[in-house]
């Protein structure tokens, strides 16, 4: 194949400038590289409430569904934030993840040698740090049901059920133990199993699914709050995480901030089959928006992801992060990323997004 | 009063070596003070499974309830990490925490400058950290009914209940607001409230009772996942953090390793009335036990928190903190908290002991 149908979502805040960088890396990756991209943009977040009164509307959803695949910017912004919650940009992205079927994201927190000084963690701890979270991300207390605030006994009380079918934790598991026989092959696997049931039942069929068909991944199990504490303790010691919606939600937040450059992650969210939707890990920075002092890199690496694992083109996507790399080795730093005194020049979303395009 | 009953809970691991050091100081302080405590050990965790195949026995309930206060040292152990859910250790603790009541869990983590080189973080970020959690510790996801595993349409499923009412909120919130008022009078109050309905009503009702009678506490909010990241990214913006249980076990325990020093970190789970279990944040080490390398300088700051929170003696238990930060300085260190180059002296956990028995 070498014509791809790729839905953009701008989204809010910075989202708009950093897609423009990314746009113009990706029609220099395709000049390049011989094949075609058709950006195609839909509407989501807050810029869709404004628009249509719909966070996701239906016409979006069927733009995606048709598509090879979508990159989606950010959303979110002080706006919208007193909205009632189905009329909230975070309403959008929950409904696109359960109505494409996104069930698994992948967010990888990498320290790049050149950005190391940006961690608050020491040079020592974090040096090759390169953790995979595998998040289940349709499932969990995010979905479950029954749910909501009703009056018991004279009071009100509000609930929600943190639930896992068999079938969910088996297909999490077997995409965690996929991404991890392609890395270091140890997979440490999330829970509180010795408090919850749904975390019992989560540990025993990801024990059964690595142990008999990934026989080369070495399964651990941790606990969720010695997680969090072995993260910052001595992070070296993980390759690829995996675990529920809502411990995901923490521990792969917590992981990207030893990287100390939130503006340089992306992340993946696959399903099934059909297409996935590729992100930055970071949010829409209303306070900057409109200001050329985005970062458009972690956007940038979210497409080399969606080459990587929608489009399978992977010499593609290794193009794009040398390219990302050697923007770094070339001294360029958005605000963002430009630490006092590390004698590298200062340059804003646009300018960045051309070096990489440049280079590619 | 200048008497009080004081049950002792020495547990698993190095439990019963780091109570025997704490009992020694707790005699020389009521020698100095002029007080009394009648110090009666009773057994939980994994050594009251060995002796009554129960993991709190009514007869260790009992004798807690009619004490003044209780100081629990660490429970578990790999030998009862394969029994089945109700005969761990563990179980035993929440056992104990829904009985007795105690809903409301402090867990200071505060950065000593004799030991801030033990942290993972670089120095300039966690300096002069001292964040207080308040954790919600019998409500939430960790005793909310339905919960279990059952088939449905042919699988298993497993499922706990996420669950709080207006007024286990209200009055969590309250001992928030208290601590809050008696620190730095700054309170963020961390939630999901952008997903969850269990979440909205809590940040409904932690609204409602710090803004009407916390007036001079500044009140915020913070989503989970973000909180996670904000604590490694600048913990210094933090004074005192409210959560419920789950939320709570997770960021107590990441904020505890911001200060690097496990070891030195106390709790305090207090109740509506009666009394309050104190006890380090730190496990029971069976890998140490009983080789006199423990640390018990964290059990002995419980001690100090039972002074303050349960016995109204907070000048006690100033001496007692006092005595603590001074053995430091007299450079005495235990295994887990010498470093390379120190230049301190290594001393086991008896000897240690002695030295703050000495200086109270
Ligand atoms: C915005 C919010 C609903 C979302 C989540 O909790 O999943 C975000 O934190 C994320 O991680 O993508
Ligand atoms: C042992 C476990 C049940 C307990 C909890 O989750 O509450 C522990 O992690 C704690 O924080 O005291």
């Amino acid at each position: 194949k070498d014509s791809y149908d790729i839905t953009l979502l701008p989204g809010d805040g910075i989202g708009p400038e950093i897609t423009e960088s990314t746009k113009k890396v990706l029609t220099a990756l395709c000049e390049k590289c011989g094949f075609d991209m058709n950006l195609k943009v839909a509407l989501i977040g807050g810029a869709a409430i404004d628009a249509v009164n719909d966070p996701f509307p239906q016409e979006s959803l069927e733009q995606c569904q048709a598509s090879d695949s979508v990159l989606l910017a950010c959303i979110g912004g002080y706006k919208w934030d007193s909205n009632p919650r189905e009329l909230r940009p975070e309403s959008g992205l929950l409904k696109m993840r359960k109505e494409m079927g996104l069930f698994a994201n992948l967010r990888p927190a990498k320290v790049l040698p050149q950005l190391i000084d940006a961690s608050t963690l020491k040079r020592e701890v974090v040096e090759g740090v390169d953790v995979m979270v595998v998040r289940e991300l349709t499932g969990d207390v995010y979905f479950g049901t029954p749910k909501g605030i009703e009056t018991i006994n004279g009071e009100r009380v509000g609930y929600n059920n943190m639930i896992y079918s068999e079938s969910e934790i088996d297909r999490i598991a077997r995409v965690a133990g996929d991404v991890a026989s392609k890395r270091g092959k140890k997979l440490c696997s999330v829970d509180k199993a010795n408090v919850l049931d749904v975390s019992q039942l989560w540990r025993e069929v990801v024990t059964d699914v690595i142990t008999k068909d990934f026989p080369d991944v070495e399964l651990s199990h941790m606990y969720v709050d010695n997680a969090a504490m072995q993260l910052i303790r001595w992070p070296k010691q993980f390759d690829t995480i995996v675990c529920g919606n809502i411990f995901g939600d923490i521990l792969s937040d917590e992981a990207s901030m030893l990287v100390g450059s939130l503006g340089m992650l992306p992340s993946a969210s696959i399903g099934e089959s059909g297409p996935g939707v590729f992100e930055p890990c970071h949010g829409s920075a209303p306070d900057i928006a409109g200001e050329d002092k985005a970062n458009p890199l972690a956007m940038i690496l979210s497409a080399a992801m969606m080459l990587k694992y929608d489009l399978d083109r992977p010499d593609e996507a290794l193009l794009l992060e040398n390219a990302v790399e050697a923007v770094l080795d070339q001294g360029l730093r958005t605000p963002d990323i430009k630490q006092e005194g590390d004698g590298c020049k200062l340059v804003g979303c646009s300018e960045m997004g051309e070096a990489v395009a440049k280079i590619v």
